[in-house]
């Protein structure tokens, strides 16, 4: 597909993420799984905002950090998802939009706010995130517009849509439309957690739907229920037709049939914050797959992204993705 | 006043900042003075908002950054600032008060906005603002209590209020209650065109009822039109009890009738973003001297303070300067 209008297209939740610093203690306090990511309602975010300190409003949302990593590569991206017609909302498409993404979701108009994720840094500069998804869930099928899918190399789906199911029928429907043009279907399997709430569908999604799988480790250990990561690799391997295992400081593991490649993490100065470090690493592979890269390159662009990221607050890009790849050697048109 | 309820009271604009990065270029061609603050109306910031890159949402409003810098030294310390009942009125008032600040001003009902700043930061990590004031001029007398003022042992008042009659008038109250009590009054000249707008407004009022000023050199070179700081720092030292001006890296110079000191900036390894240096100064300073600190001593708080706030993104501090003064071998009760 020589002429496709998108590198990427991605559907997921439209979030502003409300990033505070915060102990293990407090953690613990308010039952918070560390790691993780948890749904919480409308009232329990209002609660747990009032009791953590100030606070930075960045957007977030898994896919839209992927898709705003893939446009910072230099790479023609879309993004679709829901947001409200409130200052939130307003907040989400300005910053997706003036990364260079083509964002044409109309904000709803109902009462319901746009999607907010408190997102609490650890001192180890790990984030612990409580969602509250508000309008986001309810993205439906008429809003995935078929057109822009065909036009894309690659479609990329956020595992958390699972948890909606309006928008995970739209998931579906955007997944049937990319079958019948020559357009990738990619997947994120999001968080251990919600891969422990969709196990078996999530297992068919991937072996009718995906090409492209990525999982960290203990999202794939979760998948198949095991505590070792060679036996969940192996049953990947099988069950995808690519798949690429991330593990944090230790690299990432690509798998496609029988061929296997380890790719190792860029090193970075200072961890300052862990969010969104899977979400980037998304994004490099899903850019340099897109531009027919090879696995172990599109990997390296991953970990580039990867590196960026976590060495700052938010899970948005603040440097040119494009101009650190060139910085490695990795040039592209 | 040993049993003031708090070390400083600020009042000001209450403004959340919404922070991008830009070129010179981008600068010039939005026709904006660079490290200046400009007044712009909603219009005009709408159309700024939609022109500039992926940004940052961080409570900002000059004197509450102060009063936030205040409460990190462990300071008691309280706010007075208008914001309407809106989305970026609860951030900022979660902010200031998950700092630790008291702040009471309720929320306008009216449909107009809180207040926001556009903050545009250039790769030599200076900012350049432009502020949409929305609800924050709508201050009024009424809502400046009394007996906060009486119980604080400092009174900070931002400059950039007088660019709002009904503000100003607020302002004007809180001095002359401050008069009445055991409460000294600070003001900062918040900006060269600022001062240039209100000159003789802001002289008569710094020799009449202000017990600390803080300018920029810009700022009290504006305020004596003069290019001569020199010339400057004589006339403020018989115009004003107490007179800080910052210089930058350079330092500061504190002047005090006949007394004199000259403080050296604490070093950065990487310049971020200036955005709050003077706020922060402003912190440093008046916590000391609300804590019976020397005029060199609180100085040296000053630029402790300013030193974390540029460091990174953002004029709200993110490390407790509390520890930071203690590292300085700097312990208060």
């Amino acid at each position: 597909m020589t002429d496709a209008a998108y590198d990427v297209v991605g559907i997921g939740n439209a979030i502003v993420d409300i990033i505070a610093r915060c102990d293990d203690a407090f953690l613990e306090k308010q039952g918070l799984a560390k790691g993780h990511m948890q749904l919480i309602d409308q009232a329990a975010a209002a609660a747990l905002y009032d009791a953590v300190g100030p606070a930075v409003e960045i957007s977030g949302g898994s896919a839209a950090n992927t898709i705003a990593g893939v446009a910072s590569f230099g790479g023609k991206a879309a993004y679709i998802g829901k947001v409200a017609d409130d200052e939130l909302g307003r907040i989400f498409a300005h910053d997706i939009k003036a990364s260079g993404v083509s964002f044409e979701t109309k904000p709803s108009q109902s009462d319901t706010p746009t999607a907010r994720s408190i997102v609490l840094v650890t001192p180890d500069a790990e984030r612990t995130m409580s969602t509250y998804l508000g309008i986001s869930p309810e993205l439906n099928s008429s809003e995935v517009d078929p057109d822009i899918i065909k036009k894309s190399r690659i479609l990329y789906l956020e595992g958390y849509l699972f948890d909606a199911p309006q928008a995970k029928e739209a998931f579906r429907l955007a997944a049937s439309v990319a079958k019948t043009a020559e357009c990738q279907v990619a997947l994120t399997l999001s968080d251990g957690f919600c891969v422990d709430r969709h196990r078996s569908e999530f297992l068919s999604f991937i072996k009718d739907d995906i090409d492209i799988l990525f999982a960290n480790e203990s999202e794939i250990l979760s998948l198949y229920e095991t505590q070792s990561l060679q036996t969940a690799i192996e049953k990947i391997s099988t069950d995808a037709k690519v798949a690429a295992i991330t593990q944090s400081e230790k690299g990432s593991v690509i798998v496609s049939g029988s061929e296997k490649h380890e790719a190792s993490a860029e090193p970075v100065a200072a961890v300052a914050d862990t969010t969104g470090a899977g979400d980037l690493y998304a994004a490099g592979f899903l850019f340099g797959r897109a531009r027919n890269m090879s696995l172990a390159q599109s990997a390296q662009l991953g970990h580039i992204a990867a590196a960026e990221i976590i060495s700052h607050i938010g899970a948005r890009p603040e440097a040119s993705l494009r101009d650190l790849a060139a910085k490695h050697g990795i040039a592209f048109s």
